[in-house]
């Protein structure tokens, strides 16, 4: 196996660099991080062109590395600390090719869609995906101003539900025409309750729920085009809800 | 106003060791980051004893800091660097004495309490705090082995919501007792379906939620002794959802 020492190597200032989207797009590749994200990408029959791992880590899953048939190197402590997003990172690493984007058919208009407009925190965007998951939805699409899906701490916050429903990007007033033009309601969500409680909404299947950003909600002009505008009673003192709390209240009542 | 310069200052190495709990239960005393949460403090009469304020935000917050009637003193933004706990701390904190504790009276048998079995993450305990004062919950009881309300980081992520329920701590299997000797039903919570699904049971006033570990979930020993056992349904492949995630939507479904 061939092995890296030198974090001033340069396959590993290339690899580095990915964790910005300028290092994704010139490289046409991502980098995922972590046993569980790398062996999920590797099952859902992602591209993981290379496996980069320090040798606790290859002692730990040999079998299932030895398996994998693209490029595997070993890689020390210090060349991890330069490829890793936290403090301490578990010294396994995927670069893995970037994924066509999902495809959007016809029958996914009878589905249920989370769209996220202008989310910043690369945990909420995470968690919201993690739950969009576990409530059965069948994608996320992350408007512009949303932290990117492969910004390394969405990635590890997502938790591997990336692989399991669809992920897309574009502009949400698009989206919402498309919807809308098959009588498929588009809900939003406000902060203040000048809308229809959450719970007045029946469960249904086709449906689009709109998250806005952290701070300051929706978009004016994304609330604007949506069917209705939906707000959760606040009955405390609580001045708010953290989004991603809020998405899973809503999303787990709306969804049949 | 006094100003201290040195971050080697010996009241500032002793409000430093705030930060942990040994250090907390020798001076009798917390601290408080923000001019939000200090804010919210001295409003809500608490002990504020000491506000710590650079100049930059002494300026920001003059009128209100003028009025304050204990100590105010000037800090650096050195000082500021040790004291705070992020990478870039606002500059300001409160010494607050640390309360006593939360009187549990009869009529609180009538309300909606959540229960913190061995939760770990500080950012997790305090989004449950604040969403269970969203929901219009009356407290949240701090099992043993869940992190302290008084930790900078659950202080921080509470946002307030510390003042606006009650806090308690203790055995979680007492509090249980004591809840059941009323007929005031007590929910656990598991991870996997051998439950009741949460959206079984009817919404309600007075009863108790637990939530488990982050990792294991509730504790066996507690699980026993409650009414009766909730499980969210999973519709995805996601493996679980976040404890946060979970305890909103539970609480938001079972809260009248």
């Amino acid at each position: 196996m061939e092995k890296i020492v030198s974090a001033k190597n340069e396959r590993v200032k290339k690899w580095s660099k990915l964790k910005t989207k300028k290092g994704r797009l010139n490289s046409n590749q991502y980098i995922l991080e972590s046993w569980h994200l790398v062996s999920e990408a590797i099952n859902a029959n992602q591209n993981v062109e290379v496996v980069l791992t320090t040798n606790k880590q290859y002692e730990l899953h040999q079998n299932e590395i030895d398996a994998f048939d693209g490029e595997v190197i070993e890689i020390t402590d210090d060349v991890s600390k330069v490829l890793g997003s936290t403090s301490t990172p578990q010294g396994i690493f995927g670069i893995v090719e970037l994924p066509k984007e999902d495809h959007f058919d016809s029958l996914d208009m009878n589905g249920s869609w989370l769209l996220l407009d202008q989310i910043q925190d690369p945990g909420n965007i995470g968690t919201m995906v993690r739950t969009a998951d576990a409530a059965g939805f069948d994608g996320v699409i992350f408007g512009e101003g949303t932290s990117s899906q492969f910004n390394p701490k969405v990635l590890r916050s997502m938790q591997g539900s990336q692989f399991h429903l669809k992920l897309l990007e574009g502009d949400l007033l698009d989206w919402i025409g498309k919807f809308k033009e098959n009588d498929v309601p588009v809900y939003g969500t406000e902060l203040n309750p000048q809308a229809v409680s959450y719970d007045q909404i029946e469960k249904q299947d086709a449906f689009a729920l709109v998250m806005g950003n952290e701070g300051n909600g929706m978009q004016d002009k994304i609330l604007d085009q949506t069917t209705k505008n939906l707000y959760i009673p606040i009955k405390g003192k609580a001045e708010s809800l953290n989004v991603a709390i809020a998405a899973g209240i809503a999303m787990f009542h709306l969804k049949k």
